[in-house]
């Protein structure tokens, strides 16, 4: 850090994303929560197209094209969506925008949440999750502040449904209720239709996971148009060509192919259930996931073990070091291929460990 | 604006991008300083395969492959490197880094500049140009806060040697310095030695002029290693991902075309010599633009007349409703073909002009 650096920002405690190892042949990667699945034909063919073209000019900063598709696509106007480059830039301009009085969140949650309030000066209350690491709606009522609920959250899966998701935000007419549906297109139930029914209603999608593109930076949010207002004004205050042509022209060739989206979803749902049954036979237990992937614990090995011996041997999942949660791992459901992968790895594991526990009984 | 915006930033004034009309084949667009040529074939070449591979998955959030390819471009090191989601982005983490004491830059520059310390509360200290429209060196010495100098300035083009902009740098050992060289390519001299030999300089760049690719979003900035660190922490707790794999690739694939750069520059070089000494013919005055557009005003037409009557004719240009620059259009240099239609457009215009004029003497 340098001797110029605002007070302001200078203890910051940044985010730290997944690895991403640039040498992708080493790794099965199931840690970061992409698509096995490579983004709609549609999408990739409308880029050179689009590259060759206009990439000498600027992105249109009103995004009207995509906004105006994905307006169609999930049965709202124009002006009830705004873009964000990935979630992350939207998630950053909703703590901006509400986050006068404090915001409140699961202890269990996106990471990058206490990122942002920390960055921005927002008082975090920190709702812990139930002890089956799921979410009480009734612990957000009364709070008084801006409520910021991950469904399905992360990294556990869980998913409230669009019953009680709706109890917070009518418990809470006064307040901001901030909705990350990042994996909602995995068996969940979506929030947006409520935008229709509430004015303090925001929720917030990507591209980056059902969609397969996670590479090209995209994210949305609908909700009312004065709440949709607030995020327009911060983002044109901030970058007002944050989402580049080519992103643009992607997302909105992406909307056109549904049925992919569909095929997609499914294959990773009939994943998911395959691989937690394996998991469950080799003495796992797991949360009740309703994304693409699954939140897993061994009865005989530690957190931190599993993941270590994983990335040995090729596979790499995501563990995090904080408490309550350190004994899980979260694993990205892939192709039926990786997923067979990652089950013969962990047999791996368990039988040397057997092994070697017999060696010392010896 | 909705009930729930926060205080802070409900009165914002957010940034007027120019124009960015979605018919283009009804216009010559000479408003927002893009490049007439698209970018470099090799960029392009590497788009359909950066595409189809990886799309699916998260960008690179260090960018270390571009960050590499910038560093030896420049003669720096990585550590000396960091991207932006165009120079914006990068804009607003140095005015979030470095405005704690205020930040202090021309009344004629960048209209971003204003908006960036209006949302994030940086107490402006706006410095007059001189009457002719340069920047006095001796203005930025003893201020005691930050100090942000667009080289060349926007929308006057003009530019200060590297050995004036050195001065001010020495001369505030105990503030930093930002210079946004945006326009730095068609002429100017960089400050990037500089950042070699004081630790309270950071330059900023862009690809969106000179490489010609403005709809990719693609910014980068050069300071000492711990300036660098500053704008790092800023990223990584905002956006890690902001620059998407396309992006990233075409970045990386255009640094390796000097060749074009430089045919592309020069192009634009002559252009405006050319089109500077056609329009100093039919009575117009300008600034001494380095940059990628000339800055200029007619000894009877007005301003904002001009720019209409041009738009009317099909030739968006880019004219600022301010105090002092109010009689100015600023023009973009396109290709010979775009200029010979802005020359034959203003001739009508003039003839128009005077023939109106003697009908009513008559």
């Amino acid at each position: 850090m340098s001797r110029f650096m605002s007070k302001a920002y200078a203890r910051l405690d940044a985010y730290t994303p997944g690895e991403q190892p640039q040498n992708l042949s080493s790794f099965v990667k199931l840690n970061t929560n992409e698509s096995p699945f490579p983004p709609s034909p549609m999408a990739l063919a409308c880029l050179t197209e689009a590259a060759g073209r206009q990439l000498r000019l600027y992105s249109d900063p009103t995004g009207r094209a995509l906004r105006e598709r994905l307006a169609k696509t999930y049965g709202v106007a124009m002006e009830n969506v705004t873009l964000g480059n990935g979630s992350d830039d939207l998630l950053n301009f909703a703590f901006m925008a509400y986050g006068d009085a404090g915001m409140a969140y699961a202890d269990i949650s996106y990471g990058f949440n206490a990122v942002f309030a920390d960055k921005l000066g927002v008082k975090s209350e920190i709702v812990p999750l139930k002890a089956d690491l799921t979410i009480d709606p009734a612990d957000y009522c009364g709070l008084g502040m801006s409520i910021l609920i991950d469904n399905p959250n992360a990294p556990t899966g869980e998913a409230l449904s669009r019953k009680a998701v709706e109890r917070v935000i009518a418990g809470n007419p006064d307040n901001m209720v901030i909705v990350d549906e990042a994996y909602v297109d995995f068996g969940a139930e979506s929030c947006v239709p409520l935008t229709k029914k509430y004015d303090n209603l925001l929720v917030i999608q990507t591209f980056s996971k059902s969609r397969a593109l996670a590479g090209a930076r995209l994210g949305f949010a609908i909700g009312c148009k004065d709440v949709i207002a607030d995020m327009e004004l911060l983002r044109n205050s901030t970058n007002p060509y944050n989402i580049n042509r080519l992103t643009l022209s992607i997302g909105e060739a992406a909307l056109c192919d549904p049925a992919y989206l569909e095929q997609c979803t499914q294959t990773i749902m009939e994943n998911r259930a395959y691989t937690a049954e394996a998991l469950k036979g080799m003495g796992f237990s797991m949360t009740n996931s309703l994304a693409n992937f699954l939140f897993v614990k061994h009865s005989e090995i530690g957190g931190l073990e599993l993941y270590q011996k994983l990335k040995e041997k090729g596979v790499l999942v995501r563990h995090f070091e904080k408490e309550r949660i350190r004994e899980y791992n979260r694993i990205t459901i892939g192709n039926r291929q990786q997923m067979d992968v990652l089950l013969g790895r962990i047999t791996e594991i368990i039988n040397e460990r057997r092994a070697c526990a017999c060696g010392r009984e010896a």
